[in-house]
């Protein structure tokens, strides 16, 4: 069985991995025939959001390993540079944490830069000709960190995270539910699920498109 | 469109709902036509674990509703006795948080007893004739809660927590993955899910198989 990581970002849509793009994720892996292997850098969140209110929760702080542990159950290890190696190919599940604790690109657009460990895991299987995908916000570090030329990605509609996007080194592909951009010669592969507005049984079969895509990288 | 309420408590398996079984209780109410109504208890989870580690976080403190709206986007309300009074029908997916934040069967066994707003809640449902649904260990609470005569239930397979089920007043019915156990006459519907060592896949078809048969009853 192939075995595909899962790079999470904590637990919850506003500071963390959006939770239904993950369980998608885990669930669209599992029914096309594909192992996961949940990983989370441990480094302290940017912050924690209450998701009741949406309001900062002032002064309390959570780590995103242990976080990103809820959805997983447990099963999930501290992402490292070499966490790919035995790995045939990588995801990246959505929510602001891809985009406030694996990068900053929440707080600085398109002079964003990418924590060390999820830059150097990324490389690695990039180099190595591994396949990786992306959902949501998470293609904006693809752009940054992969030493592609140009890969062809979507955030959803055209806008300011698209034309961000462009700007760090991307080529902005709209997309609409369900829809996915392959990028053939890099390998690619990114949907947009939670960057449009959307229902869970659209996340469910957006990730499940974007999953069976990657398996035809493998 | 029918409205069913979603009883939640908490976000993670080990001290609130089971996020995998709750997404797949959203995707499925989806998959099926159905409205789904997120609502939890406003009150304060029996204690926090570390998801990662296993082990109690001594000394933290977290909101069963602020939890949950993790999983709802932030699409929950308070639950109150007459939450469901324009709802059609209630489904509690399962996780710890079922016998630790809306009851203490974790802590009590067959004398635990059933926080009161949840208890109003599911007894006036059920005097409606409301069909009621309950994923993995939430049961037990149908068991304790309901007047219902020795109501027909499923925890999975036979064991100690079937054995509890029968002493509080339940009649335990042995089940498989994505097995499901309908009671006609009390418009109880219940499947096992995480009550046995399953995969996400076996959760998602588990969940869907539930509410198919809580939809025939509408």
């Amino acid at each position: 069985m192939k075995k595909i990581g899962v790079i999470l970002s904590g637990c919850g849509v506003f500071d963390g991995a959006e939770i239904q793009e993950t369980v998608a994720t885990l669930a669209a892996l599992d029914n096309h025939g594909l192992q996961a292997v949940c990983f989370a850098p441990d480094v302290e969140q940017m912050h924690v959001i209450n998701h009741y209110t949406s309001e900062v929760a002032e002064g309390e702080k959570r780590n995103v390993l242990v976080e990103a542990a809820r959805i997983a159950r447990g099963a999930i290890a501290p992402l490292q540079a070499d966490s790919a190696d035995d790995l045939d190919a990588l995801i990246l599940p959505g929510g602001f944490g891809a985009a406030k604790n694996l990068c900053d690109y929440a707080v600085k657009g398109d002079q964003m830069t990418v924590i060390p460990v999820v830059k150097e895991v990324l490389q690695k299987a990039f180099q190595a000709k591994k396949p990786i995908a992306a959902l949501c916000i998470a293609p904006v570090i693809l752009a940054k960190v992969l030493n592609a030329n140009s890969p062809i990605l979507t955030l959803g509609a055209d806008g300011p995270d698209a034309e961000n996007l462009n700007k760090i080194g991307g080529q902005h592909q709209a997309t609409t539910h369900e829809e996915v951009v392959t990028d053939e010669n890099n390998r690619l592969v990114t949907g947009p699920c939670y960057m449009l507005e959307a229902n869970v049984g659209q996340i469910m079969r957006g990730a499940d498109a974007v999953v069976k895509q990657l398996k035809a990288f493998l």
